[in-house]
């Protein structure tokens, strides 16, 4: 018997992923939470309005997986103990439940636990649907003037954005000198910009302890995530640098017979060459079938992430992949980096202002990272540098890469390519 | 000196890339028509009349590369012969003109001599500003309500969509069975019905020897392309086995001293490994920056294309990269190929459909090539397939790309993984 921990995005994905693999495998998903399946993405635009009902964000129901996978998945299950060696976990419920292959997709939290005030009923997280539905009944029944965010992460600034579309004034703190965990003095700069343009204050270095004093009519907590990792160390499952559950490149943990996808599982970075957390959807889909696919017997890999991420700030697209200048620094590389300032398309055609930065290694003209900032196709662009870096690609061949053209899409010089010039000449 | 021949994209590419290698070169341009530097590849927007002056399409005057790069540029100087032995071109005027380098960026050109009827009045071919600017005439003037574009290739689809704008019935007569120099029928029926669902009918396999019983009021000719090579051949170089200028990865012919970039000369495909004639200004840019810097005494190198493309038909992109797979059988492969229909972004967030195909090889499992059709993010994914065939990437390693997510700019499972987990099922 399968049993997969956490009925979100890499838990389903594992089970899915199983099912496809082994027809005849039982497979049991216990998801503590009410519901499964659902775009945590899409949190800020349920806030926001523009999803109008949780229902849009549910992409699953339970009965869906029994009826058409095979898969029973329990909801309000929790998992509070697990023993490896008797291959069993306890429920919170006291229930005893047997397995022979362990996959933990435990997810992340946001630890409120040394924020004061944290429990106050104007405080919020953003991280499941009833957190998203208990703001938008605050939203509407108390008419909150003003709102701080704490965290200047994604779904710190999602949710600044979406408030703000509120009509709230809106102030975001952030601990750190950077926003969007990147190390990148010009990034946060530009985030800035585009806040500050649309109404929202930032402010960095600013760190919180305590709710109360904010002065604010709503709080949103958006720091202190932490991996769910409390089980797998329970199960002897060794925890890595990084405060994740350590894997291999088969997403199985140091123990043998219990995967971890998700959340809640270290990766590897393809670019600084370690083990790395980034919590993101799109990851965890990936080990979630990793993980799913080598629990029922396949012989699949994760190769790693090379930390791709946008966000929209207000309509316009902040993209960054792999490693800043600074973080390549700190990762022992050479770092050379070029900024340029283009045009999305053709002037004619409706371009708009793209700043894309590219980050190259001095003595091996390797690729390091880059970011793109543009009202239109900062994804597209941000996904080129992305392959790029899988591949290990140079700057050399980078230059000369073959992108479409033609006036309704991009520039015949695309920023990509220009701001690769502008590298090589100063590497 | 370094003479370059032709000053559009590849020739003053060459030129400005030559000087900032040397400060000191004596370079001078020779254009035979009376305008240089003009982006060709918006002349179908002048006829739309979304560009409303031919201004608008000239980047450079002759003015600009004097003062600022000390770069002769002659225009309505036409280069009648060469003779290398002796370093020295003549003019149509009877000039003769020495150079000790030579970079021959003589373009390409739409052949006519077949086509009877072609110097009728109401006939165009749409390649130089003045060409734009004599069917605007007639559009206005004459008010045309019918016409037949000759040609199914980029500029005959985008003059097709032009011209039905102006609410002309619009036909397209194309020779071969497809469009858009894509072996591909699932292709060229997306393009067909898109252009259907707009109201321009499109027939293939329709070759055309003679306008005369046309029937249409206005008759574009975008058909019968050929690369300039009359020069080049005259001057001893080889022409390469596609009827282009035949040169190596420093863009150097086969007569030292002598250069050749853009839509006169070949490059190679990096996924047929062969030499490939596909005229485009991306790829002609860089050519004639390679071209102009070796010219110059550089040591630089284009390593060749992949065959990336994209056009605009009604709104929609319709991208594609690599071979197709009649064209990747074609070149000896064994492809395997999986199309699949996806959604840009997230329904919520307003995704429109997206068709994905991946060609791979079955042998080595390498990708081969693809197409991406959308209203929207059709650039970027073409782009992302682009950058993982230049660097060889495995649909393996292609699977788990690490694309940017987020509800405003694409699904979690982006339209380029998806088709990729299909073609690896089939694989």
């Amino acid at each position: 018997m399968l049993l997969v921990v956490g009925g979100v995005a890499a838990g389903l994905s594992a089970a899915a992923r199983a099912r496809r693999l082994d027809p005849r495998l039982e497979i049991t998903v216990m998801e503590k939470g009410p519901v499964i399946s659902y775009g945590a993405c899409g949190l800020p635009y349920l806030v926001e309005g523009r999803v109008h009902a949780p229902e849009q964000l549910i992409v699953y129901t339970p009965e869906y997986f029994r009826k058409e996978r095979n898969i029973a998945v329990r909801t309000g299950a929790r998992v509070v103990a697990v023993s490896h060696p008797r291959r069993e976990v306890q429920l919170a419920s006291g229930e005893r439940i047997r397995y022979d292959r362990l996959v933990l997709a435990t997810g992340a939290r946001c630890d409120t636990s040394g924020m004061a005030g944290a429990d106050l009923p104007h405080v919020f997280t953003l991280h499941t649907l009833d957190d998203a539905e208990r703001m938008r009944t605050f939203l509407r029944d108390r008419k909150p003037r003003s709102a701080v965010v704490v965290g200047g992460g994604y779904i710190g600034v999602e949710a600044a954005d979406a408030l703000r579309r509120h009509g709230l004034h809106v102030t975001i703190l952030e601990r750190r000198r950077h926003v969007l965990l990147r190390e990148d003095t010009a990034f946060t700069a530009a985030v800035r910009k585009q806040l500050e343009t649309h109404g929202v204050e930032l402010r960095c270095e600013s760190p919180v302890h305590s709710v109360e004093g904010l002065g604010a009519d709503l709080v949103v907590i958006s720091a202190g995530f932490k991996p769910n990792v409390e089980l797998a160390a329970e199960a002897g499952v060794e925890i890595g640098r990084t405060g994740a559950i350590r894997t291999d490149e088969g997403m199985e943990t140091t123990v043998r017979g219990i995967y971890a996808a998700g959340d809640c599982a270290e990766v590897q970075h393809l670019v600084s060459g370690r083990p790395a957390w980034i919590p993101l959807g799109t990851t965890a889909n990936k080990t979630g079938r990793v993980a799913g696919a080598n629990a029922a017997g396949g012989r699949e890999r994760f190769p790693g992430i090379v930390g791709t991420s946008i966000v929209g700030i207000f309509g316009r697209g902040f993209a960054t992949t792999g490693l800043s200048e600074a973080e390549a620094r700190a990762a022992g590389f050479s770092p050379v980096a070029a900024r340029i300032d283009a045009r999305s398309r053709p002037g004619y055609y409706g371009g708009t202002p793209t700043t894309v930065e590219l980050v190259a290694d001095r003595s091996s003209g390797r690729l390091l990272g880059g970011s793109v900032i543009g009202d239109d196709g900062a994804a597209g662009r941000v996904n080129v540098i992305a392959t790029a870096l899988q591949a290990r690609m140079r700057l050399d061949d980078f230059e000369s890469l073959d992108l479409a053209y033609s006036p309704p899409f991009s520039p015949v010089w695309d920023p990509l390519l220009i701001a690769a010039q502008q590298l090589q000449k100063e590497l």
